[in-house]
């Protein structure tokens, strides 16, 4: 098709149908702001409790009427491909949005707020809050709480959205293997909720068994799940017992295996698990890290080597499933820790899952598309060699995909680390704060503080929800013909 | 085809095919020895000139008897895909090499010589030598020399071996957009070595009558022609006279487009440059990096904006084109510029030149998939929109390419910055060079000096060689069935 005809065929979003699905999710927020309202005043936290009860009321009163509206025709109920992803993109940002004035009254200025708030709903982890050990536990609770219901949000919510449109639903998943119909959308997004809760009710009871209080318990197993990585504590995992940093390991491996997977364990039994190539790479990828940070921690560091391993597993597991927990302070570590740290949280979990990074299936591509490009100087030129990860078959449309989102990803990181190098950051911890943010995984080289200037806070805030969708969703926001291409014809 | 059915097509690459085409090369570096010899002996650089004649001597006593070999088989003619490869990842390593003894003359130890003769022949341009300004002439015209040959090399030599192997030329050549037979590949090679002799003349002539030496006219024009970046002085272009720096930067951008383009111009005028999208992506990408550069001179350092502009023109040709040239010392630039060279020198010039980096077809690629993905979205799921560069459609192969490629030069530059760190370098320095090696650009942020670690300076020989083959080509070398695959069935 030329281009000049493809333009006639470009279609806007339609607001009734934006707006409609957006004010649904304000209904959403609205519940979802409940138990952390109740918490609040159960702990006697009036001001923040307070502010949570205006909020979610007022949420109800905007979201109510907004999400009647309706496509002007009665035949349109799907939903186009743009107008899906630019809810997605919007839904971060505006469930971010909403929570600033309620975590305003946890001591933040309005851009720590900002940042808090995207931070937790994004599932990445950096925190503006310092003094955790003694903060509000109401507070605590809330933020916890975010990472827990932006993993759901990720996990869920934006899959059942964008798989109401059937193609679109396709190219969205069509890295993680599963054969989606229309018609099976919404069992999808429920078994993908029922998969969610268990491993939560798993979690607390297995980080609660390993000796900590029921209220810690919570507070670590809900961003565990989440691959969140906020903690009640400032020194993260550090001063946990060696039982439960162990569990919360465990656990943010769990998490960052495609949870789609789950489902199938009672009809596959454990091959579900045991012939998935993303699950193969995931533990793989896992051991390389730690490997290699150990080996520097005991060489270069000069720490014995059970304590290296140790370490290594911890921060490798934390890094590799973009979650973010630690029992060491980063800044401390030696530059190539960091970058090898950069380069683990960059690569990421497996898709369908609430890590961040560019997931490791697409890792996978190149590096079969690499194996093959070497096979076929072998090969007699008319020979066509098929590239398979796991048994499918590599689709043009994932290489592309895939080469999109290195270039969108490169792009958004030279961005930011330019920001950080015009206002005098140095430059290492600067490009590690930006990896982390967009890769959603939370492990900070120091730079992200109080004290950090309010438009690099807001450059973090730009990459976190970037890199929770891709970056391709919110370009779609920001792409005009979204908004203003020729309307529908009749 | 399945994998199994694929392995039994696999074809070692035949010793004597590679033998005997690298005992060619070896001939043709005999009779390059010459001219650096004959200068040698007139500037009575007596152990340069000894040297120079006995390698040639020993490269045609090597190089005669091995250029014979060939397959056994009278109807196997044709060289295979990883023959021609690896005959071009080994012919950079081998031509580096043979000028090592020689170069020891010039005062450089073992590895600083081998150093200095791959910057040379990748036309990279990172030097070991200091005190430019008093060195022996003789040796001076040795560095330009190769890297004159050394461009001429990749911009003939390697497309003329390859063309042999005509659906292998297609490939390496899909992205230049130019239609090569079997039959047409001398004629393309003869074409573009005219283009490449002619720039040189009109060079040397151009630089000469701003008023320079004869012979510093022709120690400039040699590595301008080549994008090589070596300079017959420590300070590089500073000092000298601004029409002779402006004269050298146009030459660096002529130098920097694809040369079959100039073939074309007696046929198609001046049309067969200014519709070429690599050509106006060329002039956009210099502009760009310019205005990066004079602002943040201007505005965080304080130049004032006439000497601000002319000396981010400068760096910024230097940079696109990765030829190397500079007025002023990287190390001393503020670390945003730094970034933005080393994003400038990644991109690099067009296809089909002595320009390094992924090449800006690769660039222009990656934009028109995502402008291609952010339309897909607005359009009904049925229609399919083909994307195009300059009317050339985009291949799913030279999508795939640009991802290898990518993916490679990731791991090249993420492996190469690790061992940097692991040495004690700082961060950004090492950033740098190491993208600079690997663009084959040849600007240094300062750690390219004979105190570098001797391992640190063998992974910048191996960033210029991968950079320049773009990796693949000496991974073919590295790839077992390259040489133990079973062998031809009868
Ligand atoms: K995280
Ligand atoms: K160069």
């Amino acid at each position: 098709m030329t281009e000049r005809a493809a333009n006639t065929l470009m279609r806007a979003a339609r607001l009734p149908v934006v707006l409609g699905t957006l004010g649904r999710l304000l209904i959403v927020l609205a519940a979802l702001s409940a138990p952390p309202a109740l918490a609040a005043w159960s702990q006697a936290s009036n001001a923040l409790g307070l502010r949570l009860a205006v909020t979610a009321v007022a949420l109800l009163l905007v979201g109510w009427p907004v999400s009647r509206l309706r496509p002007l025709r009665a035949d349109e109920h799907d939903i186009q491909w743009n107008e899906a992803l630019a809810v997605t993109g919007l839904a971060f940002l505006l469930a971010a949005l909403v929570m600033v004035w309620p975590l305003t009254a946890a001591g933040l200025g309005g851009v720590d707020a900002l940042f808090e708030a995207t931070s937790g709903i994004t599932t990445t982890g950096l925190t503006m809050l310092r003094g955790l050990d003694k903060a509000d536990p109401a507070v605590l609770f809330l933020r916890a709480w975010m990472q827990w219901y932006g993993g759901l949000g990720i996990a869920v919510l934006t899959v059942a959205l964008i798989m109401r449109h059937h193609a679109s639903a396709r190219r969205l998943l069509e890295t993680t293997g599963e054969q989606l119909t229309d018609a099976g959308a919404r069992g999808h997004a429920r078994r993908v909720s029922m998969v969610y809760l268990a491993l939560t009710v798993i979690a607390i009871g297995a980080v609660w068994m390993t000796g900590l209080a029921p209220m810690d318990a919570l507070l670590y197993a809900l961003p565990a799940v989440a691959t969140g990585g906020f903690a009640p504590s400032d020194q993260s995992l550090a001063g946990l017992p060696g039982a439960t940093i162990a569990t919360l390991s465990l656990l943010c491996i769990a998490a960052a295996v495609s949870l789609p997977l789950y489902a199938r364990l009672p009809h596959r039994g454990l091959r579900a698990l045991t012939h998935e190539p993303e699950l193969i790479a995931l533990l793989g990828a896992i051991l390389i890290t730690m490997l290699l940070l150990s080996a520097i921690a005991a060489l270069a560091s000069g720490l014995p080597w059970p304590q290296a391993l140790a370490q290594g597993f911890t921060l490798g597991v934390s890094a590799q499933t973009d979650t973010g927990f630690s029992t060491v302070a980063v800044a401390d570590l030696p530059a190539t820790s960091q970058v090898v740290l950069m380069g683990s949280m960059s690569i990421g979990g497996c898709t369908g899952s609430t890590a961040g990074g560019i997931k490791l299936i697409r890792l996978l591509i190149i590096i079969r598309l690499v194996q093959l490009a070497l096979r076929r100087t072998a090969i007699a030129e008319r020979a066509v060699l098929q590239a398979q990860v796991g048994g499918a078959r590599i689709e043009p449309s994932m290489v592309t995909a895939t080469l999109q989102l290195l270039a969108l990803w490169a792009m958004v990181l030279l961005t930011s680390w330019l920001a950080f190098l015009a206002l005098g950051q140095p430059p290492l911890a600067s490009l590690f704060e930006v990896v982390s943010a967009t890769a959603n995984a939370g492990l900070s080289a120091g730079l992200t503080s109080p004290e950090l200037h309010p438009a690099l806070k807001l450059v973090l805030c730009a990459d976190m929800l970037f890199g929770r969708v891709e970056v391709l969703a919110l370009l779609v926001v920001l792409y005009p013909p979204t908004w203003f291409a020729r309307k529908r014809n009749p």
